[in-house]
């Protein structure tokens, strides 16, 4: 089967469900976002890092599908079983972030993004699930939105945040603060 | 002359034929995300790929030039000549699809985006070139724009797509798909 | 302390000064955006290139969490001392420009961005640094945004696309330029 349908060339696409809406309907602006989102995490996890990161990341990918399922899904029609997100999706990250947290010098302020490529890289992608916690947040208001979406978006880029801060302590990177000019 | 005018420091700019509108106008935020677009397309290019694939990115990076200068185009004032999109430069990216595809195993699940550098760097362009295009749907609905601009970037992301599993394939990368928790 | 507080679950934030607001609010679009393009200042800073141009990143990086703060407090209520935008940051931009421009042949087409990774970096994040002055201005439509910031935001675009001359300069990549199809 060809990967092009055309069926979205006039600009309309199908939940899951099949309600017909515009492509620039605030829904799928989320989970598309999502999904760049997840192309970053896919960047990350390429780079030559530990496997215990690898692992996870590869963990996270798989949640951000059923990220993605969960946004697509006309909540009004669509009867199909979606994959669900589990509360404990979201404590593995917390977790995560604690034990990391164990290693790292304490923070009072903000850290300049950078450091080496992967680290930089962390950032980034922090920044896009950040762009898509807003969108989903948006979203949220006008129609039904599984609250652990949310969450788990918001968890998602502070376990961003810890692991750029992680990766740059074990390549030796300096780590630069911002100290604010007066 | 020097790069920077400063005649937009008041949020202002300037259409192809003069008009002046305000930097967040749906037309500009439209060709910006082209713009943004284009660049992932010349970090793909850069990398070590095959020349058959840097050739067709160099010529889609001209298109995506045509399609700013489509979309920069005022569409009541301009009596300019802009360059046109034409028909043969999407069944151009249909023939690459279709051509990467006979070499392609068949997928029936999503695909983890990543594997390497350059294959998520193509995941990345997908995910902006859909950015571009649903920001161009929107604008369609309220303002000309040439048909050929919106389909051109809906079949582009699928090549970019398949330009993702072909490059994959080649670098003899894994491809890992997902399989949704129950 | 844990970084993750999980005061933002339900989709609330807080701008300096205390007033809550949504998510998806302008001015959260807005620094969330400034971020996004510092971390690709920090992206661009650890790659290997002359430390002149590391030395002002690092710098732009410093100016650009100075935006930020200033995006981020509520203009109605905020008495604390934010720190601010100078003039002679945005003369400093205008000086660096002035300097590269000096041993770049001049340009009377658009280039077609790439060249090599650090080069292509560089046109990205010229393109976020413009979707960042797209959102600036629109938040100035409706709400105080320090003139400075816009200004700056627009220098800014400017010297990244000078920036990206230069270094393709620098590595001896060719620069190729868009000649419209007709
Ligand atoms: C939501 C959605 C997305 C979302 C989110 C998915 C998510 N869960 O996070 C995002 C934005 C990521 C996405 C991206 C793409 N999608 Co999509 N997507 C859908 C949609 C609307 C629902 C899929 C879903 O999640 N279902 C819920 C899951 C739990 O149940 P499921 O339906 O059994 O899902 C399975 C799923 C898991 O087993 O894989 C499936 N699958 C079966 N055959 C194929 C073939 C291909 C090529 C792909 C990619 C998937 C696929 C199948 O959909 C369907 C259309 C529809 N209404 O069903 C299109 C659909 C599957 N997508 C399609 C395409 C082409 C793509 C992209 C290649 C587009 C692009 N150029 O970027 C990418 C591929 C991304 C990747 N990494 O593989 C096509 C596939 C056409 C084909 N030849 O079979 C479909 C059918 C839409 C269409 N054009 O008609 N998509
Ligand atoms: C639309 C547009 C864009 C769009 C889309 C372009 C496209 N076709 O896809 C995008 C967003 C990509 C863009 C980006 C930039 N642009 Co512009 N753009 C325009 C605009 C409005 C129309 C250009 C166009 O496409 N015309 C249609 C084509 C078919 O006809 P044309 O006019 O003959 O086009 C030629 C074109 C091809 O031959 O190259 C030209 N050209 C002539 N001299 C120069 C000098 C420079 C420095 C550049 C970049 C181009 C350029 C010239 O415009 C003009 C202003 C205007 N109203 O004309 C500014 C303009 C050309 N842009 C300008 C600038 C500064 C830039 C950026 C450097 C901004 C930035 N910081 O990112 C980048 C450069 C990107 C690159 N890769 O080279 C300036 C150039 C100032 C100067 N010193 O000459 C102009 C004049 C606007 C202004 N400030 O007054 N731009
Ligand atoms: C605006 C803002 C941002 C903006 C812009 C900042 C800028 N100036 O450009 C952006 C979007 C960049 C941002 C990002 C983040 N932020 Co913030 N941010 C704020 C906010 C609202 C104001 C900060 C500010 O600029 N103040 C103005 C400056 C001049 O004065 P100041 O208040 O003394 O600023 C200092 C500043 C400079 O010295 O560093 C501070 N600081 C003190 N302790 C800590 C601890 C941490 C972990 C951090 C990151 C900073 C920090 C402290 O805020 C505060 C909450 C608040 N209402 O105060 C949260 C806050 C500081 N941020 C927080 C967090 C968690 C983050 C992120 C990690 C989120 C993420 N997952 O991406 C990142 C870190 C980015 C980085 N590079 O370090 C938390 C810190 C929680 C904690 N454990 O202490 C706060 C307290 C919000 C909250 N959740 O309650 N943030
Ligand atoms: C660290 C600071 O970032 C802001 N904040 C919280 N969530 C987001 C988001 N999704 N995008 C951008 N900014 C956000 C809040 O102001 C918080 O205090
Ligand atoms: C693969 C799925 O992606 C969605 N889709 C189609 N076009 C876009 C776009 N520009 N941006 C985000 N999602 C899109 C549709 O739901 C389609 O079925
Ligand atoms: C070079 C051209 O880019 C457009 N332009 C000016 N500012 C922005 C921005 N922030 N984002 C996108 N496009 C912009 C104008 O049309 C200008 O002429
Ligand atoms: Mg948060
Ligand atoms: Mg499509
Ligand atoms: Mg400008």
């Amino acid at each position: 089967m060809k990967i092009y349908t055309k069926t979205g060339d006039k600009g309309q696409t199908s939940l899951i469900g099949g309600t017909r809406v515009a492509k620039y309907h605030l829904r799928i602006e989320a989970y598309g976002t999502v999904d760049e989102l997840n192309s970053y995490i896919g960047l990350i996890m390429c780079q030559d890092i530990d496997s215990h990161h690898q692992q996870l990341l590869k963990e996270i990918q798989d949640r951000l599908f059923t990220v993605g399922a969960s946004l697509a899904a006309d909540p009004e029609k669509s009867k199909m079983k979606i994959p669900d997100l589990h509360d404990a999706d979201i404590t593995l990250l917390e977790k995560e972030m604690d034990d990391m947290n164990e290693v790292l010098p304490a923070l009072k302020h903000f850290v300049l993004p950078g450091g080496n490529t992967v680290v930089s890289y962390c950032h980034i992608a922090r920044c896009v699930c950040r762009r898509a916690e807003r969108l989903t947040v948006a979203l949220a208001e006008n129609s039904f939105v599984d609250e652990r979406v949310t969450v788990y978006l918001n968890r998602l880029s502070d376990y961003l945040f810890v692991l750029a801060r992680k990766l740059n302590m074990d390549f030796g990177a300096e780590e630069n603060i911002w100290i604010p000019r007066i």
